[in-house]
């Protein structure tokens, strides 16, 4: 998508053609979280697959990722489907495959959109949060490689102690400054901590299995951005019978870049 | 998914199994929207392709519904692909397909889950509104067929004028009564009249793109409900460069129902 090709994450999300019309790809240890790739570098890897299609136009306005199983480290084959090209529209379907074709681990639907002046409003309101420069850089106390890719400061909600709240006010961004694009706002948009870890100290095995981004913002408005942090916000709703939900927004300054909701499962 | 066959709901869902493995339905004039079905409709019919199954475990978690294009009144096939079943869930492909195989009208990627017993919790916060019989029954002022259907009562939020904010707060329920299940939750998932409209008096034309929802409640959940009203909750969150977003909660009583998300075309 773009050319900064010596950027890690590029590294991490680049695809090759293959043959027969498909993608082949590579999961990346540095993007790894504790038993396979960042969920957010699978997401951003599955967009990524239509950036690369002489036939897509236009900019994503939705994504959807279903997380199917765990993506296993080395090569995947990323299949792309042009469902149907409307005026103003694309519709894709986008599936992730590993072992020599045998397995789907990643499902995906994706919406593309011609974007044109029209009325505009926000009407989510960004939280007051003071300036990244004035917290703490996270440190992960475990053994995941993914989150020591970005900058990541907490302006509001600790993991891994018992809140009020699951609200999280996280300056996010790209550890090596990187011009944000809509692969990395992909990514951001998996950055925070499972809800549940919010809520209750204990450490039980999660995974997001969905995964969904509306974007608000187009090629233009995220280049503009540039390098700078994204706010993101994020807060759970309901934590039921094994599975639980986020919804969130992710701010360029004043501006609403795009709105994220995942479904997590969880044990116990 | 029921055998109250003959509501007007299962008749616009019914589906019959053709001889290559699909199911066959029919767009229903009862449920019409403008120049299409409801949304709604077409939702929960994709829904119902899983539940005719044999190989479905579980319940939905998860379901996204992107629409393509618009929908032709008649025939149309749906074709259910399992892409995946784990020991805790299933992931499906869907496809909507008319004009003879030549046209797929409507793609949908959903998670069925095995749910249990865990540590459960609603964040989210049921707005105080006053019971339904206390608001007027919602009377569509166009040609719209499908609000006829249920029963809509506003307790907060009225279309066609200049809100200070998108926020509906709505009883739903079937016009004709039919105890609650995860086809006409899906389906009251697009009741929202479109948000554009509680912002700005001007009709433009809209329509919807894509629908997710997570499922907070299991079968005996729903089952508990009955017949009664399920309270709506939706706001929208930015409108930008032609489409915008809500965000909603289903209630039930005090319960979580579902948590519903939409992306929505608009022109000017």
């Amino acid at each position: 998508m773009n050319n900064n090709s010596s950027h890690p994450l590029d590294e991490a999300l680049a695809l090759v053609p293959t043959t027969d019309g498909r993608l082949r790809g590579r999961t990346s240890e540095l993007y790894w979280n504790m038993v396979g790739p960042f969920g957010g570098a699978t997401a951003a890897v599955m967009l990524n697959s239509i950036f690369q299609s002489k036939e897509r136009v236009g900019d994503p306005v939705a994504l959807t990722v279903n997380y199917l199983s765990m993506v296993k480290e080395g090569e995947f084959v990323i299949e792309a489907r042009l469902l149907r090209s409307n005026r103003t529209n694309q519709h894709w379907s986008i599936l992730m495959i590993q072992d020599e074709g045998r397995e789907i681990v990643t499902s995906a639907i994706a919406i593309f959109g011609a974007r044109r002046p029209t009325w505009s409003l926000n009407e989510a309101v960004r939280p007051a949060v003071g300036a990244r420069e004035t917290y703490e850089r996270f440190q992960p106390r475990n053994v995941m490689r993914w989150p020591l890719m970005y900058d990541l400061r907490y302006a509001r909600g600790d993991v891994r102690q018992q809140n009020d709240d699951s609200i999280t006010h996280a300056w996010i961004a790209d550890a090596e400054p990187r011009p944000l694009d809509f692969l990395s706002l992909t990514a951001f948009c998996d950055t925070f901590l499972p809800r549940i870890y919010m809520r209750r100290p204990l450490m039980v095995p999660v995974g997001t299995v969905s995964l969904n981004i509306y974007f608000h913002a187009d090629t233009d408005g995220l280049a503009a951005h540039g390098t700078g942090p994204v706010l993101g916000v994020a807060q759970g709703q309901g934590f039921h019978k094994g599975y639980f939900d986020h919804h969130g927004q992710m701010w360029g300054g004043e501006k609403l870049l795009a709105t994220t909701q995942q479904l997590v499962w969880f044990k116990e």
